[in-house]
C-alpha cells in the first residue's frame, strides 16, 4: 500500500485529487488531502473510502514533520514559494516529492542531497510550466530525430473564456487569480528573433502584441513572457534564432488593455493615499491631468491614444470605470483598486466555462528545405470545479505521481518533465482526459 | 580651538572645504579633510596651515571610531546610505555632525537619542535639499506672518549648463552623477493639484512636462519629482490644493529624452546577455521590433512618436545612437550602456561653467484677493572646480557648521533647515556667494 500526502484543496486541486482517487483502488493508494480549510479537503475527498480529509497547516512543524512521516509522497499544490520547506522535510525524511510549480532556486539547491538519497523531486508538471514543456519537447526530439535543424521556436499559451461562456465585450473573464491577470507583463519582455536580442519594456508590452489564429478558434493575441531565453537552456535549443515564449488573449484585448498600462492603473509599487475615497471614476482621472474644463472621458482620449478607437472606448465604458461608484478600498494600490473594479465584471459565472490554448510554432530545416509545425491544443472546462486549468494544472501532476509510485519514472533528483521517459506516457494518458495536440506542417 | 572632521573630497565638497578653511584663523579651527585618495583630500587642503589631509577609509571602523575621538563635529560628504554608521559613532561619542543629504529612515531613528544627549545633527543643507527648503519655507512664513492663506506651492530646480557653454542640440551637459541624470525620474510622481492627488507613470512623465520661464533665461521644461505629498507636512502645509516639486531641463530636453524613456533604455533592472558586443545602433535595435526592410532610422521613428520631430531626431542623431561604433561594456543593464553612449558627448568641457536654477510659485490669498509670488535664483559656477553645485551643496552646509559650532544654531536632535533662525541666517550669508533670490508678484 502507498500513502499519498496532497497539501492544498483549492480549485486546481479538483482533477489532481479525483485522478488520485478514481486510480486509489486498484494501485492501492491511501490519498490524505490536507488543507487550512477542513472543509474544502473534505468536499475534494468527498467520502471516498480510500481517502481522508485533515486540517492542515503548513505552519505548524510538528504537524508537517508527521505527515512526511506517514507518506510515501508528498503533492505540494502550495503557492510555489512554500515548496522548499516541505521538499526539506521530505528530503530529510527520505520521502518523494512532486508539485505544479517551477523549480525555485532554493529547490534547485536540494538537486545534489536528492540524488545522493536515490530520491525524487518531481516539478514544472502542471499546463504551463508542464504541458507546454512536454508537448514541445516531443516534437523538438522528433524533429532533432530525423536530423532537423530548429530554427526558430514560438509558444504560447493563454488561459481563457470558452467560445460558449464568451459573452462580452473583452471576450477575457478571470478564470484564474485576478491579481495575476492585472500584473501580467510587469518588467521586461525578453527574447531571441532571427539572432537578435530583443527587449520590450512592459509600457509597449501590449502595443506590440502580435496575432496569432489557432485552430477553427479564430484569431489571438500574443505578447511575450517576460523570460523566454533561459528556455534556449531547457530545450537545449542553444544557437536557435527565434526563442520566444508569450500569453494568449483573445484578439482586441491588448489595445484596451493597453490604456490602463499607459495610465499606471495596473502599478503594484505604491499605496494610493486616501483610497478608501475613490470611485471608478476619480481612480482613472487620478492619472490623468488637471483640466477644469475636460470630463474624465474627454481627458482619456486626449491623453491615451487607443481610448480614441470606439471599440476599445466600448470596451472600458461596459467595465464602469467612467461611474462615480465608490470601492471603499483602504490603503490600496492602483493594480488592487483596478481589480476590484474588473471583478465586478469579469467574474466566472456558475455556468461558464474556461478554455485554455496552446499553441508551439516550430520553423525548422530538414534535408536542405524549410518546414514550419504548428502543435496545437485547446481544452475547454466541463464546469466551474473541473475547470480546464485545474484538468490541465492536476492531471499531468497526478498521472506523473503515478509513475512514479509504479516505478515507470526512474530519474533521481530534482526533475522536470522534457525527456521522453516522462513526456511520452504523460502526454499519451493526458489524451483520453482531452489534452491533445492537432499537428499541420507546411514548408516556407 | 574647534576641530572639523570632513569625510570626502570630491567635486562638491570644493566650496565646503574652502569655506571651512577661508574662516578657519579667524575662527581658531582646524580642518581634517579625510579621503579615500589623499591627492584629492591634499588638492583641497591646497597647504593650508589649519588644514589636514588623511587617506580616510569608512569601512575601517577604528580610524572612524579616531577620528571622532579627534574631532568636535563630523560633516559627512559621503554617499547617504553611509551616513547612519557615521552618525551612530558621532552620537556614541558626544560628537556633532553635519549633512547636505536627506534624513534616511535610520538617521531619524536617532533623533530621540540625539536630543537626550543634547547633541545636533544637521541635515538636508545643500541645494536640493537644503536651500530650496530655506527659501521656501522664508516665503511660506512670510505670506502666512501677513495672514495670508497658500493655496498652491510649485517648487523646481534644475542642475544644467550655463548660457555661456550652452553649445550642443541638447542644451544639457551632465554637471553632476551621469547615472543619476539617466535614472531620473523612475518611480512614480505623486502630487497634489487643486485638491486632487495625481500620479504620473514613469513612461508619461516626460511627456506630461510643463513649460516655466525663470527670471531673463528663458524657458525651461519640469517634469515632476518622485514623491511632492511629503512636503505638505514638512513645509507644515497640510491643507494646501496644490503641491508639485519638480526638475528642471532647457526646453526641448523632455521630449527627446522620452525617445529613451519609450524604448525602455534608461532600463538599469536587468543585464543585457552578450552587452559587450553592442554597437551604439545595435543597443538602441535591440529595443525596436525585428523588421527584415526598415533601417533603425526608420523604425524609431515607426514605433516612437517623439522622433519625427525632426528637432528630436537631430539631437538623437548628435548623440552618435545610430553608429555601428563598439560600446565594449560587459554585463551591462541598458542605463549603463546608455550612460556610457551619452558621457561620450554631454561631458563638462574644462572651459564649462555649470549653472544653478531654482524657482518657487506661490499662489496665496491675502485678505479675499489672490496673487502669485515667484521667487527665483540663478547661480553660475567660476569654474569646474567652483561649480554652482558645489558652491550651492558645500556653502550653506559650512555656514550651518559655522553656526553650530559659534552657538548660534541650539536645535538639538535630528535637524533640518526649516526654522528661521537656521534658513535667515544661512540664507543671508548666501548672498555674498551668489544664491539670491529674486521675487516677483502679481494680482491673480
Amino acid at each position: 500500500m502507498k500513502k499519498i500526502f496532497v497539501i492544498g484543496a483549492g480549485l486546481s486541486s479538483s482533477d489532481l485529487i479525483k485522478y488520485l482517487l478514481d486510480n486509489a483502488t486498484a494501485l492501492d493508494w491511501t490519498v490524505k488531502v490536507g488543507d487550512l480549510s477542513l472543509e474544502s479537503a473534505k468536499k475534494k475527498v468527498n467520502n471516498h473510502p480510500k481517502g481522508i480529509a485533515v486540517l492542515f497547516d503548513i505552519n505548524d512543524q510538528k504537524q508537517l514533520k508527521d505527515e512526511v512521516a506517514w507518506a510515501d509522497i508528498v503533492v505540494s499544490m502550495l503557492p510555489a514559494f512554500m515548496h522548499p520547506a516541505v521538499a526539506k522535510e521530505c528530503v530529510s525524511q527520505g520521502k518523494l516529492m512532486a508539485t505544479a510549480s517551477y523549480v525555485s532556486d532554493a529547490m534547485r539547491t536540494l538537486d545534489a542531497e536528492v540524488k545522493q538519497k536515490g530520491l525524487t523531486i518531481l516539478n514544472e508538471l502542471g499546463v504551463d510550466p508542464g504541458i507546454d514543456h512536454m508537448s514541445a519537447m516531443k516534437v523538438i526530439d522528433e524533429i532533432k530525430g530525423k536530423g532537423g535543424k530548429i530554427l526558430g521556436f514560438i509558444s504560447n499559451t493563454g488561459g481563457l473564456i470558452a467560445p460558449e461562456s464568451d459573452n462580452n465585450p473583452w471576450n477575457y473573464k478571470f478564470t484564474w487569480n485576478p491579481r495575476n491577470v492585472v500584473l501580467a507583463g510587469q518588467g521586461v519582455a525578453q527574447f531571441i528573433e532571427n539572432g537578435q536580442y530583443k527587449f520590450i519594456p512592459y509600457h509597449r508590452l501590449y502595443s506590440r502584441a502580435r496575432t496569432f489564429s489557432v485552430l477553427n478558434y479564430g484569431d489571438f493575441e500574443m505578447y511575450p513572457n517576460r523570460d523566454s531565453l533561459s528556455y534556449r537552456k531547457v530545450y537545449d535549443l542553444n544557437d536557435i534564432q527565434t526563442l520566444i515564449r508569450g500569453t494568449l488573449r483573445k484578439a482586441g484585448y491588448c489595445k484596451a488593455w493597453n490604456v490602463f498600462v499607459q495610465l499606471g492603473a495596473t502599478d503594484d509599487t505604491y499605496k494610493i493615499p486616501e483610497s478608501e475615497n475613490l470611485t471608478n471614476r476619480s481612480f482613472i482621472n487620478s492619472f490623468l491631468a488637471y483640466d477644469s474644463k475636460l470630463s474624465v472621458e474627454e481627458k482619456i482620449k486626449k491623453e491615451v491614444a487607443e481610448a480614441n478607437d470606439p471599440v476599445v472606448f466600448e470596451k472600458l465604458k461596459w467595465l464602469g470605470i467612467f461611474e462615480d461608484k465608490k470601492i471603499g478600498l483602504p490603503n490600496a494600490s492602483p493594480a488592487q483598486v483596478l481589480q476590484k473594479i474588473l471583478e465586478e465584471k469579469l467574474f466566472l459565472g456558475s455556468n461558464d466555462k474556461d478554455m485554455i490554448v496552446m499553441q508551439h510554432i516550430f520553423d525548422y530545416e530538414l534535408n536542405g528545405k524549410k518546414f514550419r509545425k504548428k502543435s496545437s491544443m485547446v481544452i475547454i472546462g466541463k464546469d466551474t470545479v473541473h475547470t480546464a486549468m485545474s484538468i490541465t494544472v492536476g492531471t499531468p501532476l497526478a498521472i506523473a505521481v503515478k509513475l512514479l509510485l509504479t516505478d515507470e519514472i526512474k530519474d533521481k533528483g530534482v526533475v522536470i518533465p522534457t525527456k521522453p521517459n516522462l513526456y511520452l506516457p504523460i502526454l499519451k494518458e493526458l489524451e483520453a482526459y482531452g489534452v491533445k495536440f492537432i499537428e499541420e506542417e507546411e514548408a516556407l
